[in-house]
């Protein structure tokens, strides 16, 4: 069953928001959606945490104007959370937040700079994780919800999970941490990089202020976007997907000879990707949201020790990786696994064997699905009806 | 031993080169190296094929004004080819050949097109490995060598290789194909179009035809160049050599939390890599050798059947990969053994445990060199002094 339509809502923060950097976010707004109902105690709210492109629109559909479901509007996680679904709505009351930086309603790049009356462009103060993770606790706080039965992510949505364990120990019961890592590999920060010297060296990114030149740096996002798509499938599954099929062409004819045109199947698929992404997505968000991923390493000042830092975690663990990820390998998960061993914090592992890369966090895979729903079902007996 | 100063030469060709695609090349010259001596019954000469970047340069150095050896100026597999080494040019004559295309001294882009009298541009002809092959070939008639004791290359190089088992049975007695594969997956094919994307959305491309411009579309090759970078280096390796380390900073030091300026390590080295390469590579060059690399596949007018494919070769075989290389794994290289066994042809083996990722044939390992010197020394028993 789906939630049906779903409607998004506002905070505005007077307050500001101290960041990891030094700086501070003043004056600034978070959209957010929830589904389910609070229970009478307050003890069913589960927190999913969005990754790069998405948002706080986790799951339902949006309405047009005239009130009917707006084509394509499912929410990003749909296949996971609603009415009877692994993340049962009709047990938790579910919340979705839109990251402080991001382009989908709470306050980014695109948004009035207070200071100076323009869109803050690159002068949007740099987010980390531990500052979403600080922005999310004040919707938690301004919802009345002091402890969260489960906060759940996948890929960067996993890091915030991760380090709300770490920042707020008192306030999360379960952390559901799916196809993640503990820091980004050397690998994982050059993927990152080439995306934003493609974005950053595009002549219509003006330095991040290309809203006042009336042009959107899409080259640049478009690369970024193609790159991102390599490191999100599995070599197995893009075999599969595109193997060397030529457009328009039967298998084993010749191709037309060009080094401009498109010739394969892949080429096709990744082209209409970077086209898509850079339809809506904002290049200064890029940069930033990269740049989360790249700082988040909560080891960091453990001497590089993730047992330590992970001592002070006080919430049940259940981590999730997938066979095919190498952007965020099993071995990665198993860094994680290994470190709340260590501290002997209750922990369920889960990996699972799917052709799909990174991507697989996102698809319906019912064996997946049922570590999920179990967990969840685990999660659901501590908490009153 | 070094071979010490070495002389590129020149082959001008007024005949025609027929090319795969329908088109041809007329009236272009190949540039070339020769190390070692011919023997007088002509049988020790040895091939040797470059990859994307390289050229005819293969071994020794070269020579400033003044006579002495230039600095930085080694040939790219100095470290296999010379006195004593694995490929001995105590033994054998060994070519190296600049292909058509490339940007190295043989006919490119760069060159006046005969039919309009201006550069090539993005308007030279589509080249394939066949054509390499059969321009080399030229090469060889015009040194009277009727039959190569070997012909040894890596990645690219190796497909060269393998096609000229294929095209010209009957000219080659070994054939050493190193890191390399029978045809190019999708996910290959896919980093070849984003790089080439980023070039040709470069707004100083021009459609090619940059060099009117007075312009390089640097951008573009410069993300191109580091996008190939990331593949050419395991995950482990870049790992080991950059890690999460911080520029001008200890471990465990906060980054200073921007999105533009370099922070990691990772970033500096690929940076630097992308800067080098657009002040030396041409980028309709890069186009042509990317497209060269997509189009390959000798099992295409087979049905798919690589050992069909290669049931016409008559040459013996010695193939080698690297456990940690990631663009062309073992498993590429197993497919090319697999197709060699079902034709009853002698082939040998090697997959070699180095971390060096697809890098790794072009370094001094010494078992991998091991290796090769032992091939090539059974091949020395086959020839006369």
């Amino acid at each position: 069953m789906s939630l049906g339509i779903v409607t998004p809502a506002t905070l505005h923060f007077e307050a500001p928001l101290p960041l990891q950097s030094g700086a501070q976010l003043r004056d600034y707004t978070l959209a957010y959606e929830t589904y389910g109902q609070l229970n009478a105690d307050r003890s069913n709210a589960v927190l999913v945490c969005h990754a790069l492109n998405a948002s706080h629109h986790v799951a339902g559909l949006h309405a047009c104007a005239d009130g009917q479901p707006l084509p394509k509007s499912e929410g990003w996680w749909d296949n996971m959370i609603g009415p009877g679904k692994p993340l049962d709505t009709d047990r938790f009351f579910v919340i979705g937040i839109n990251n402080p930086g991001s382009c989908f309603g709470s306050t980014g790049p695109t948004h009035t700079n207070p200071d100076t009356g323009k869109p803050y462009g690159a002068d949007f103060p740099v987010v980390t994780v531990e500052d979403w993770v600080n922005a999310q606790a004040r919707v938690l706080d301004a919802l009345g919800i002091t402890q969260l039965a489960a906060v759940l992510g996948g890929s960067l949505g996993g890091m915030q999970a991760l380090s709300w364990t770490l920042q707020h120990p008192t306030r999360v019961r379960h952390c559901v941490a799916v196809a993640t890592a503990p820091n980004l590999s050397a690998q994982n920060i050059a993927f990152n990089e080439v995306a934003r010297r493609a974005i950053v060296t595009d002549p219509d990114f003006h330095g991040g202020h290309f809203y006042e030149h009336g042009v959107v740096p899409r080259r640049g996002l478009r690369v970024a976007r193609m790159i991102g798509h390599i490191t999100y499938l599995s070599d197995d599954v893009m075999e599969a997907k595109f193997g060397r099929e030529l457009v328009g062409r039967e298998l084993g004819d010749a191709p037309s000879y060009s080094t401009q045109d498109i010739e394969f199947q892949v080429e096709s698929y990744l082209r209409y990707q970077g086209d898509k992404f850079s339809d809506y997505f904002d290049a200064n968000t890029y940069l930033l949201i990269t740049r989360a991923l790249d700082y988040f390493d909560p080891a960091r000042t453990h001497g590089g020790n993730l047992s330590a830092a992970m001592a002070q975690a006080l919430a049940k663990f259940l981590v999730i990786s997938f066979t095919t990820d190498w952007r965020f390998s099993p071995a990665r998960s198993r860094e994680i696994v290994k470190a709340l061993v260590d501290n002997r914090h209750d922990v369920s592992y889960a990996e699972i064997d799917a052709p799909h890369g990174h991507d697989a966090f996102l698809l319906d895979d019912p064996r997946y699905h049922g570590v999920v729903r179990a967990y969840f079902e685990r999660i659901a007996r501590e908490v009153k009806a």
